[in-house]
């Protein structure tokens, strides 16, 4: 019982006192409750793994996206994490596919450009007929680093590839009077015409 | 004492409870601290206006912005609220003038298009050689609709007048993770060439 609540007080933002009540739970319900997720857990690890094309998850060699033919091929969107797919599938506003990053740049934490599928990125776009980069990482300082550099690489390797990045501005149904200024200032200077 | 009470009540925010401890603070200090807020109270009604060209707050006829040379003409941002023009101000991207509708259109609520400043905005742009309206009302419901119902009363009036709207798209220092689909969406549409 001290191994379950230790393995699962590993969990991010499960405490040691949340573990505990976890695992007594899981001792009350009867095996036909609590082995699937044993089996969810063992499945997950053992069959999931990285699209070799985009590095999104994968059950096959290849993801469901990579492998969709409907899919445009000339548009790739860059996103740090694989999770960062799922919000933008949802917009339903990109048709295009997707290079998943595995992280941002950050100097300071030890992530240089080698530690990303960059290079990847760049053999895909110098290969493949791609006509634009979509910038998708994070509105962070770290995300904002990445973008500036894949642009100059992607610029140094196939100058005809556009490179674009995600808006930054007002986020829907929010006052201007809560706006901080930085996002002010970019919804400003990205003003487009009605 | 209970009429202090009533008044502090009334303004927004603040309940009954935390009028009675306001008004017993007040009770307990001296005149000299006291005071300087009921007149700074009657002031503040006797001397601010509303500007007559912008209907930004004023002490003269006109206010500060639009007494100031410097200020493109060309330019006339339009905000909802006099307190917009603060966080505007604020980033330092913006050097036109303003036009303070006093509100946003929404017919549920009864407010149309007469009960706020759009008349004067399209006298103003008619006449002065005007070149860009950017719309900067929130991005809500009400602040979209009186965006675009600007839109087309300015483009009947003065067709060579551009009419922008300020970007939607993440805020700043945020995670795709967390945004909503609609903004994302808005991001991925206005996208920019890096």
């Amino acid at each position: 019982v001290n191994r379950l609540i230790g393995e699962l007080a590993k969990l991010p933002g499960i405490g040691q006192r949340t573990a505990q009540r976890l695992a007594f739970h899981i001792l009350s319900v009867s095996d036909e409750e609590a082995l699937p997720l044993a089996d969810a857990i063992r499945d997950v690890k053992e069959q999931v793994g990285q699209c070799e094309v985009c590095f999104n998850l994968a059950v096959e060699a290849t993801c469901r996206i990579c492998q969709d033919g409907r899919r445009e091929g000339a548009l790739i969107c860059v996103v740090e994490q694989p999770s960062d797919v799922i919000p933008i599938e949802r917009t339903g506003e990109f048709q295009g596919r997707y290079h998943v990053l595995g992280g941002a740049l950050s100097p300071i934490d030890g992530v240089d450009p080698e530690d990303l599928h960059i290079a990847e990125l760049l053999e895909r776009v110098s290969s493949n007929g791609v006509r634009e980069v979509v910038v998708a990482t994070n509105a962070t300082t770290t995300g904002e680093a990445t973008a500036l550099y894949l642009a100059d690489a992607v610029r140094e390797r196939a100058q005809e590839v556009a490179v674009t990045r995600l808006a930054s501005g007002l986020p829907v149904g929010s006052d201007l009077e809560y706006a901080d200024e930085v996002t002010l200032g970019n919804a400003l200077r990205g003003r487009h015409t009605l």
